[in-house]
């Protein structure tokens, strides 16, 4: 892997792995779940994609950076949870922008291993989401991003991008971009003016 | 696969979907978390034998009908909630066809991989039931296969019938047939005279 | 497998199965859940294991012994809940026996695959805390070993001398034998004073 994206993708590692810890912190885990829902939220979403496209031992399991960045995001949040609570606004806008990076480059995986157009953006969604949903299964609670504000869509548009742009030959690069500035725009919108979908 | 295997196996993927999407309306999902649970109820099964078994990507993340035919029911149940409620006993009925097919395609599908006949059985059984836990995992509840009536037993005995079939190698068509209607005839049994199995 | 390794494994297996069932009875599960139960509680650590290594099918799928001993334990423990109750005290003498093998055997098992020395201990400890992880999961819980006494802590020990041993091309059985010895004191002394990690 290339070195801008590879630490893009540990950034975001990170800012998952912040949400997940602090989850912990709320349910009065002690440090080794505090740790291990860091550990899950930051890399279900990409283990499990890869798993699924064969991509296997997958890239969080066999690098062991993505663990290290996912234990320092969650002994900082046991150390300081104030701090983490009191920028959790900032650390909104980190988690936008890591959601945005794991849809783009999620589907950019799928599509290597030859997953067709519509399965590799839902992947790159997958990508984004599942460290979140595996993160509120643990804590026994109905995942979020199942009812909160935009989320998951502004993952499947980024995804989306990556895919179009792959099937009409545009540079991948340039794709990756707009997906990933797409994603963040749709989101932190969302956050600010508290866009939801609509419930039956 | 053949035409009318795979058509019986997009029914079942959508009466399963519509089961996912109706457990998302009745706990006020919104309109993607109940596309999701269509998708989780439907297709987790067959995604769980597929990767337990090497047969990666599995089929329902490479083949794009299984996520359609899934969200066609998610959208059906989102819009027309009470058409598919007022209709749920013929919707039970349905779910009892599409858990002897997939029990019974699961089992094969197995035997093809080469898996020894007590697992194979195990994983057509686990084909049927594994998308209804994974629906009510992610609604943070037990899954209800744990203490219905009889289902499990139901999709098991289907499964049954292939894999023993296979061992004194008569004809497979034959014995899915006779394996899918076990399986269904059980579970309509099952919930006509409210047949449980029994608790320590 | 030597003969006796996998006589351990299976023996572990039995412990974890127990637990498995001795969770269901509670939760007044009938007796497909109780054995449901057994099996995940016993071999969910193992199966991830081996499909993130890319050992597929994982051993606890491809060898049906893994489900004769799961369902044995879970048939005894529906049959006779009070024996297993009343014993319970040396049953966890037994668990504790049951995380050190599984912890040492799944960290071997991932060397053996080619995981780096971080990634094999991590492994080696899912394999011995992700069946009570799914159980705990599967019952709608969040899982003990998030806030347990020292319990993944131990396991994490184990599979560490493995790997270290490993790395310092120190003979693998006497390493096996100290890891596993490491691991079991641990949890029995956690189990005796109550020992706990801090809660942030």
């Amino acid at each position: 892997m290339e070195l801008l994206p590879y630490i893009l993708d540990l950034a975001g590692t990170f800012v998952f792995a912040l949400s997940g810890a602090m989850a912990g912190v709320k349910h009065r885990l002690d440090v080794f779940g505090i740790l291990v829902l860091s550990f899950a939220a930051a890399n279900t979403g990409g283990i499990t994609r890869d798993v699924l496209i064969g991509a296997v031992p997958p890239g969080a399991i066999n690098d062991w950076h993505y663990l290290g960045v996912s234990l320092l995001a969650g002994l900082i949040t046991f150390y300081f949870p104030a701090a983490i609570t009191q920028r959790w606004s900032p650390v909104l806008v980190f988690d936008a922008a890591g959601l945005a990076l794991f849809a783009v480059s999620g589907a950019q995986k799928a599509l290597v291993y030859g997953l067709n157009p519509v399965m590799a953006t839902l992947l790159g969604m997958l990508t984004g989401i599942g460290g979140g949903m595996a993160r509120d299964v643990l804590l026994a609670k109905i995942p979020t991003v199942l009812r909160a504000e935009l989320y998951a869509v502004a993952a499947l548009a980024g995804a989306a991008i990556v895919v179009i742009a792959n099937m009409l030959q545009l540079p991948s690069p340039a794709a990756a971009l707009v997906g990933a500035a797409l994603c963040f725009g749709l989101r932190v919108m969302a956050i600010k003016y508290g866009w939801r979908l609509p419930v039956a």
